[in-house]
């Protein structure tokens, strides 16, 4: 093998948004495959907010991403050499890459999929990966989603959150609200993705909003951010209502503990339910859903956009995106 | 009729502690009695920290006590005179009394129920009462306590808390901690009521104690207490846990609304479940309950003890010594 893989480790870790000093480029010879492994060359990589969250040396779902580790992440690639009967040169496969041009894998695990012909990349990391399955049990088998329900959703123009307002309208919702930053994105998910409404939480009077928007409470709140969004949305909760914390992306930047929400105790009085899922333990439920879902996909009753930028070397700057608030839809980088 | 009514009228909604300017004795004559209706000479009074909530002027499960209203309460009192086919002179009722020395029933809507034979007053309004059910739904139907379960109840020496944590060794609990406030609280609850371990609030750094009690985490944190406590547990919650929110009675004598429990994030990296019930929600499945809750007590699996203060001017006292901690059970007014 001639090849060079240019490759992202963690230099040091972050406090507050990654920058210059958070990761390293580094070039390293792709090293010969041995027997059972394929080769992928990397084609897109799926940002994630949930990386940020690898960067801290913290506990979580995952063990934190060690210093001088390639920075962990989905990706698309293809196989561009194998010695595994598993994969052919060719084929496009998709699972865990990291932020790098190439990757070895081991054809026995199962480690990587091959990704279904007539499926976009995008799609794969997208509306029909992670991304779309998060949205998908978030909403369903958490939230248990209902005729008639009120649901609000926050980061209701990224990826996840625009899937999840989709899926709770397609599943009986009455009424929709999304919660996003900035007259464009209120304008996209009402215009284009049929949400009933849109509240700009950084125009807006947030908790004021919601009170008009949803006057006999909210049934199930989809969280994407945390802090004082989440505990407006607990403030204003339904009897029996609900709140899905799928990510917490007003915090994730932060050194200090976020403030909890005060609000917690509308729980005890209008007997709510706050839970918490990580969608990898839905991993093997995934065939199901996804076949929902590119149905729903050929009907159009749910769209989806990509915001890729170009390059590894953007892919720090393409995940600070998710932070700022810069993106439309899910995030890629094409290398 | 000829005798006087004294009771205790919201005067003024307290700041933190109630004191002498909240409420108001008042001395007025008992009404005649209308057809249907009997009259009821409260002997005890059922002294709960949700009375306190009440005083203050915010929605909740029940309207606020208005000013100049009787003290909404719970007790248990004698029929002396019924013009209600419903009950007779000398039988003993239990429901919602107020804080006062009698009061006017409905015999038509079922307002009071007659105490069965052989059931102490105590624990009418106790370990068999309200008390005692939002211990056995808050532990069984919103906990859903399961065999081999680490459980860990705060308030744990309260009439509440206690009869939850026994309630979760009788369910197949494989740990109970209880945490309570001072060291005779805490030997109580293990040397009689058998739990297994207690930490004592007000000597221990309980973030550090509930470690080492727990070191696989927390399936079950029933929680009396909010505040700190509440968030040292969700800190150490293990995977797909649950915390049954029944109270916070650290924030009750709180004008500012309680810092929300910053380690909330812990329910989404573990899965977790965090719910709220209010008791009224139960009442029609109340008799198979107390059947079981009296089963227990007649085998000597569950303990209660009850606090008896004297007299219905004491009754603010007695509601401060929830709050001061000053009670091992259940506190009551004996009139």
């Amino acid at each position: 093998m001639t090849e060079q893989n240019r490759r992202l480790v963690l230099a040091q870790r972050p406090t507050g948004l990654v920058d210059e000093s958070t990761t390293r480029l580094e070039t390293v010879p792709v090293p010969e495959l041995e027997e059972g492994q394929a080769l992928v060359k990397v084609r897109y990589l799926s940002i994630d907010p949930t990386i940020r969250t690898w960067m801290d040396d913290v506990p979580s779902y995952l063990p934190p991403i060690q210093i001088d580790e390639v920075i962990r992440s989905g990706g698309v690639g293809e196989i561009v050499e194998s010695r595994s009967a598993a994969y052919q040169p060719g084929q496009m496969v998709f699972g865990m890459t990291g932020w790098q041009d190439y990757v070895v894998i081991d054809g026995g695990d199962g480690a990587m999929q091959v990704l279904p012909d007539g499926v976009p990349p995008g799609m794969a990391i997208g509306i029909l990966g992670v991304t779309g399955m998060t949205a998908y049990f978030g909403m369903t088998d958490v939230g248990r989603v209902a005729d008639g329900d009120v649901v609000v959703v926050s980061g209701a123009a990224g990826a996840t959150g625009s899937a999840a307002g989709q899926i709770a309208k397609i599943k009986g919702a009455k009424k929709v609200v999304g919660i996003a930053g900035g007259a464009e994105k209120c304008a996209h998910i009402v215009d284009e993705l049929g949400f009933d409404e849109a509240i700009d939480y950084k125009n807006e009077d947030v908790a004021k909003r919601l009170r008009q928007a949803c006057p006999d409470g909210i049934d199930l709140y989809f969280d994407n951010v945390g802090g004082s969004i989440l505990n407006d949305c607990l403030a204003n909760l339904a009897m029996r209502g609900c709140v899905v914390l799928c990510g917490a992306i007003s915090t994730y930047n932060s050194d200090e503990p976020p403030p909890g929400p005060s609000n917690y105790l509308t729980l005890l009085v209008n007997r709510g339910r706050m839970e918490g899922f990580i969608i990898l333990d839905y991993l093997d439920r995934f065939p199901d859903a996804q076949i929902e879902m590119a149905g729903w996909i050929t009907e159009g009753k749910i769209k989806s956009s990509e915001h890729v930028v170009e390059g590894l070397e953007k892919a720090p700057d393409a995940l600070n995106l998710l932070f700022s608030g810069g993106n439309t839809g899910k995030v890629i980088v094409a290398l």
